[in-house]
């Protein structure tokens, strides 16, 4: 029976709340082609699949590469999903999605099998296959955002846990009477090492009187402190966003040396706007790890920024279909 | 060529600084005998060995069993050890060792194929085998000590990590900025959930004045003061052992949590003397610890008490030879 073996491609699929990003795959890991368009989530689940599909195809053709040269379709979405099923549980931030069998649908629109997956665990999947990670069996990435999210690579596979939930690693106690976290507990480490963790920090200070150059760069207006402003504000040297800065780092080091001394990885992968900072966050933070996680373990861990960037879903996305076709049954 | 196939044993070995615990299993899991004996830690690698090696003769002659019929031995020590070569490269409380080729000498005695295991990894393996996650291949295992052991397996299998070290669950941070651990870190799991930890809680309250009945208990030597005295007070309805065993599982949930949302797991196994508090435990600390992970990855994990007692380590041992001896490469 002829299977997949002569098709060379795939298609990934990193599906936000604003955004699509869409990519065609080699199987052997390039990106054939790339395409962005908005996702339209105030439109409904309906609109937003067929819209997926419609562009995929138009990404497809315009690469000069025929559905049938194609063996899969993978996409990355934001949890809670059942990715046995292919089913998008709920998604936060679009209206209407409420168990919504997207592996269905877009099986149904694109004739291609298709898996759906946590979308931090795509981007953690393609910086071990592609990026960051490459060459590396045992992987565990943070992205740091509005929130922070994570995925974990054990032998080469993803962890997905019984209920295809593991990796939530923005969700560790790191202080245990700590800011309260939107998932309902306290202290948990996105509270303070997301980009919105770095912000907060800044605006709790500046409220408390404490003097930054900071608060001119907003005009004054707190709520328009972002980690970008933090930053900004540190390459001036400014004192306050000094500390604010060592803060994110030491929180953050809590965070990663949790998962070293948890899983003793090969490779820590750090993604998100906020790598940009480049050796002025690696360096710290390296140095803070150290200080908390057993030598023998640390010592054997590479913490590295990602490569992949704003690709990352989508590339990890086609990756896993490629590499994990029989955990999707496809 | 003939292989094991016909063997129908195995020995299992957990060395301790004070006694080794030494078993003969079914390779269905089977007690077949047991014998403790003292450690003789004082006398040197040489002589624990051999009297390792002996007393397994004796055990196994003493239960009818020719050793040709046994297939492999597993021994569990304390870390931190190079499993993959059998070498215990540091053992804390006992003297001399040091880069100890434990396997390569138990193999020469006992003319058996030998694995060496971390011992708290042994014993999580021991409860997911014939203890309390029997059938269960996502398995998380915490032991409350001295310290907080922990062991993890995926799939059914250990997670050992790429240098050997996977596992160190008591060294999660849950205050960042808390108490000073063993290990070099701050407000590690263990300053606060270990059996040490519980009575140093007490301590700390009591000399700043606190009353409780546990002052008398130990005739005001505040050193005196264990986790059981805790306890004891604690089923005398004491205020202060109240709080305390709240704190401590408080901190416990934290890091029963943390693992419930890294690893989304089947179930949690509790080991320890401080488990025979039952549901004195278990009941507020499965309530503590759903309103820290998340719901559905909670709903999916039983945290239960382990069920193998202190021959844990010995039967965990002869599991993963019997189990995973490619690993160990025997």
């Amino acid at each position: 029976m002829p299977k997949t073996a002569k098709q060379k491609y795939a298609v990934g699929i990193d599906l936000g709340g604003t955004n699509v990003v869409a990519v065609l795959m080699s199987t052997t890991g390039k990106v054939i082609a790339e395409k962005r368009f908005m996702t339209f989530a105030d439109k409904g689940p309906d609109f937003v699949i067929e819209n997926i599909s419609d562009n995929v195809k138009i990404m497809t053709r315009d690469a000069g590469t025929a559905i049938k040269d194609i063996s899969r379709v993978g996409i990355g979405a934001p949890g809670p999903l059942d990715s046995k099923k292919g089913i998008v549980l709920v998604a936060p931030n679009m209206p209407g999605w409420k168990n919504i069998k997207l592996k269905d649908e877009l099986e149904k629109h694109l004739k291609l099998k298709t898996g759906v997956e946590n979308d931090a665990n795509c981007a953690t999947f393609a910086e071990k296959w592609v990026g960051a990670a490459k060459n590396s069996d045992n992987v565990v990435g943070f992205t740091l955002g509005t929130g922070v999210g994570g995925g974990i690579v054990i032998g080469g596979k993803l962890l997905r846990g019984v209920t295809y939930t593991a990796g939530e690693l923005g969700h560790v106690a790191v202080e245990i009477n700590g800011r309260k976290c939107g998932c309902g507990s306290n202290g948990c480490l996105e509270t303070y090492a997301s980009a919105t963790g770095i912000a907060k920090t800044a605006v709790e200070e500046i409220r408390q009187g404490r003097a930054s150059i900071i608060t001119e760069m907003v005009k004054g207006d707190l709520n328009k402190i972002t980690s970008k402003t933090v930053y900004e504000a540190l390459l001036q040297k400014d004192k306050l966003a000094e500390e604010v800065w060592a803060k994110f780092i030491k929180y953050l080091a809590a965070g990663v040396a949790d998962m070293i001394n948890i899983l003793n990885p090969e490779i820590i992968v750090i993604a998100g706007g906020v790598i940009n900072a480049g050796e002025k966050l690696f360096a710290p933070l390296r140095e803070e790890t150290g200080k908390r996680a057993f030598a023998a373990p640390f010592n054997a861990c590479r913490i590295l920024p990602a490569k992949l960037g704003e690709l990352a879903g989508a590339i990890g996305a086609a990756g896993i279909v490629i590499f994990e076709g029989d955990y999707y049954g496809i």
